[in-house]
């Protein structure tokens, strides 16, 4: 499969893709600028802070670039002043990194937070001294929160990850509230003694330039993996997030590595971290299983979930899970406002119960049973409604081979069996409780007898059709339907299939048969013509609308496919289901009165 | 390559994947509760807002999952209200559509916003007709911005893309400001009207529980996505990203189309969309190709820039342009305050210049030429140091083949040569232009002819030594440097090579000569010892300590591999060049003594 990264670079060197993303984030975020030292010099910094205004300790992280948003996207009030950002992969060179120190340091000095990688270090330690002897007042912080691998003797420590965003964090609301330099370095310290991190890839990334590596085998993935590429600390089958996710929270919580001070009881905050290529839905599913365990099996108070992709390598799929131990100082860093653009909001604050009941939908009790069951008595208009439903569904009935048979020729042939089911669906429940004297709460039924039986789109634009009727005529407060609200009850559930199902007229569907019919009712009752005669004028309307069909192209469906010719032989079934239920009630309608 | 989906589905069906991604939302973000009505009824809600206290316009948007973090990652003040989330790329039902406005909906009414999909429209429409049978007031707008294909005739219409997320803005800002049903509706209608999209894909999305498509083959890529993992409008070869962005450009703004209503010198902002597994940095490039390309081939006005994953299709590697016409109200509703956790921060605001000019460094002209080149007359100070550091460098040129002996042991045997390269640009700068009748400018020009020749650790780490020196001696205002305060910036020098560096005593590293050293020079000298002896005793401690190394395990690089026995044959030539130049500087001392 290909990475995205492989068209995006394809073009480019391995050197301007630092330099594009800079340019890119700046355009995108005016909180932000760089100085224009390309190539060497990739600094992003605070617009709206120089070192001659700056009156707060500066907070300065970076490193290799490839993480990002890291650390670029966490510059901005409250959080980094700067981030230098080295090639991919790659320590900064020091010339970069002080020319970051000079452009925002003030007298309050400048703090740097630096990921424990050898280069980093070494870069950012000479840039330090530099800057001291210059006169600068600088601390270094150096964080190293990796979990994955025992102790390690010697020099090069535990790698430093993801939990480094939550450090910027706590030092950048530090300097925000004016404390010292030497108080900053000491809030970001202790923040770095507090937390924990491990990651889990699932691919390995890819470099700019270069062919996707194929050292992890198909169903395969690695556990405890850095960020810039090197083999993980193990390599295993995949696992069920589940038990992926407990692995990872027992190794960060090892009590035999003793790495984080949490006990039962200690209270922390989870970051939830994408490594580039893995998507939100499934960090949110790795929060949603994480959460419940460091809470149950670990017996910690979770007081803030942060989710998303902070600290990536390029194109990783994967994801790394950080724990820091918090307190209500640290918390207090982490709740506190910042502009940085990256951090993320909305997190902070207590939680309601995370579920709330269903709504109850609208009693029925307020209608009463009588209103929602078949009447004793039936009046006239419910007399002539029942004959009207009966003659109608029983048409339907009647043509079902036809509308098989011309559904075969331009769908899949089960137009008539559709139909036919809500028509049995409709005579069944008429008799059991349609309430024959309301007839708007009649054709409601009639549209939840459809589509408790038909599947697809046709039951679904039957029911919209009779919920829109239902709705203009219960807005209306008369006893007995007039025939002009019945033709405006007409026009509303037209409208309303249109409007949700895309057609209009010579769509070759059920509209063809009801919009003329509409029309020509709509016409002759305000032409003041009998109303019985008006709606049997009007079905004539409905079923030469409805064999027009024939004429006309399909603009949807299986039948945009069939052609001209054929077409041109059969008209839409459809409309001639609409046409046909259409005339019988007339018809009916009609021999009642 | 496997996905990160690929574990994480692995364990379950399709079903729960939405719900967990639900639960973990939810956990993350407090604002945000959901309906307690799995699996069917998969609603999130503002957990501040209920139908009963709602005095504003409820804003509903959802359809399939598969989008992360659309839709529910964009409820909140300000935005949506309520978010109905379907199974993956499947419609959400009328039940579940239907229990999100009962829960949200005051008197004032509520809008859905639907994304142009048949099966989004209908039940849409079916649960709006059904709530209206309700009592509820409900407006629907249909956002389809996909500009990928030639206008559709008939039914289906445009697809809905990611510009329906800032349809989702606009209305949501409209409503927190109190306005009318039919007013957020217009407000709505006119956004969705003057946004366009287009996407490009360099991977098929890979649906839960499923194995990957590879309907891509290698180098190639798909122009007009959809947000489902439907094929493509086209099937390319991969191109470069410039011009992909071109392409892209000239589609949504393509005159033949004619979908928007922009032209030269229109006011615009831009969407720069992720499709899942696309990566900040790589969507930051997108954006910084796009700006210039939009401002100056196609003249418009681009007013904000939102870049990131908003509307995504799971595991899709690709991306979106939305290009939406702006005027001010529809730029206040974007600027709006929102709650909603994944609508981007920091993007309002007027653009400063991108990047600034990078800070000059401390003008040397404050330090006079003369003290920065070699005096005419040396004192007596100048004549000690001159002689040390001769001796000193000419010690470890002595020395070179013995360090690249020993280093050829344990490591890539180029130490002698190394340090013989830095031996010799002291001698050579020495001579031209070291200050030295000012002993700390000489060692901070010292650690500087250092690092300009000699790469690696070793160069970084001795310039780090000469810089903490100098820091060190500089502090004091002493002309001539007495011999506790060499000790004094002797030791400063050690603590900042091991703080930046990781090494401590027994690490086998030049800290094993130094350390030693610096210890007895401090303990003689404040016993009251004759300085120079002390100096002289000194270096036997560098020697000795040096030798010693032979019994320490390697704690880093390539000698960390090196079996035990062949170490303890040869020193770590990296102490006994430390040694050497220092035994021979102390020799020099004594000579001029």
């Amino acid at each position: 499969m290909l990475t995205a990264d492989y068209i995006v670079f394809r073009s480019g060197s391995l050197l301007y893709v630092v330099t594009e993303f800079i340019e890119g984030l700046v355009e995108t975020y005016p909180g932000l600028q760089y100085l224009d030292g390309f190539p060497e010099v990739k600094v992003v910094l605070r617009s709206d802070v120089s070192s001659k205004t700056n009156d707060k300790v500066a907070v300065i992280s970076g490193g290799g670039s490839g993480h990002e948003p890291a650390h670029a996207g966490f510059v901005g009030e409250g959080m980094l002043t700067a981030a230098i950002c080295g090639d991919v992969f790659a320590s900064p060179p020091v010339d970069a990194i002080l020319a970051g120190i000079r452009a925002v340091t003030g007298p309050m000095g400048c703090l740097l937070i630096v990921k424990n990688y050898t280069g980093d270090r070494l870069n950012f330690g000479l840039a330090s001294e530099q800057a001291k002897s210059e006169g600068y007042k600088v601390e270094m912080v150096i964080v190293g929160d990796d979990c994955a691998l025992p102790p390690p003797r010697g020099i090069a420590g535990r790698r430093g990850l993801a939990g480094t965003i939550l450090v910027h964090k706590v030092a950048g609301a530090a300097a925000a509230s004016g404390l010292s330099l030497a108080d900053v370095a000491a809030e970001a310290k202790h923040a770095s003694e507090m937390v924990g991190t491990m990651g889990v890839a699932l691919s390995v990334c890819t470099l700019p330039g270069q062919v996707a590596s194929d050292r992890l085998g198909p169903g395969k993935m690695e556990l405890g993996l850095g960020i810039h590429g090197e083999p993980g600390a193990a390599v295993t089958d995949v696992q069920p997030v589940d038990s992926l996710v407990s692995h990872v929270l027992n190794q960060i919580l090892s009590q035999e590595t003793n790495y984080l001070p949490i006990k039962r009881g200690s209270r922390v905050i989870l970051m939830i971290n994408g490594m580039g290529a893995t998507p939100v839905m499934e960090l949110m599913i790795i929060a949603g299983k994480a959460i419940p365990k460091v809470q149950l099996e670990h017996g910690l108070a979770v007081d803030r979930v942060y989710t998303g992709s902070f600290m990536t390598s390029l194109d990783m799929a994967g994801f790394s899970v950080s724990i820091m131990k918090v307190d209500q100082a640290i918390l207090q860093r982490l709740d506190a406002k910042t502009k940085a653009p990256h951090w993320p909001v909305g997190v902070d604050g207590n939680h309601p119960p995370a579920k709330i009941p269903v709504p109850v939908p609208p009693s029925r009790s307020a209608i009463t049973d009588e209103t929602l069951s078949r009447p004793q008595q039936l009046n006239q208009q419910g007399r002539i409604l029942e004959a009207a439903i009966e003659a109608a569904a029983s048409a339907v009935i009647d043509i079902k081979d036809n509308l098989n048979d011309w559904d075969s020729k331009s769908g899949d042939g089960d137009c008539g069996s559709t139909m036919c089911k809500g028509a049995v669906a409709i005579l069944d429940d008429l008799k059991k409780h349609y309430p024959l004297n309301d007839a708007a709460e009649t054709i409601n039924e009639i549209g939840s007898s459809i589509r408790r039986v038909m599947g697809g789109t046709s039951g679904i634009i039957y029911d919209i059709f009779c919920k829109a009727a239902y709705s203009n005529l219960k807005a209306r407060s008369e006893s007995v339907i007039t025939p002009l609200s019945w033709a405006d009850a007409l026009e509303s559930a037209i409208a309303a299939i249109s409007k949700y199902g895309g057609a209009s007229a010579g769509y070759r569907t059920m509209l063809d048969a009801l919009i003329p019919a509409a029309s020509v009712l709509k016409e002759r009752l305000t032409a003041g013509d009998d109303p019985v005669d008006c709606f049997v004028l009007s079905s004539e309307a409905a079923l030469s609308g409805a064999e027009d069909t024939k004429n006309m192209k399909a603009q949807a469906g299986r039948s945009s496919y069939v052609p001209a010719e054929i077409l041109a032989s059969v008209p839409d079934p459809g409309a001639m289901a609409a046409a046909a239920w259409y005339r019988a009630a007339a018809l009916a309608v009609k021999d009642m009165n």
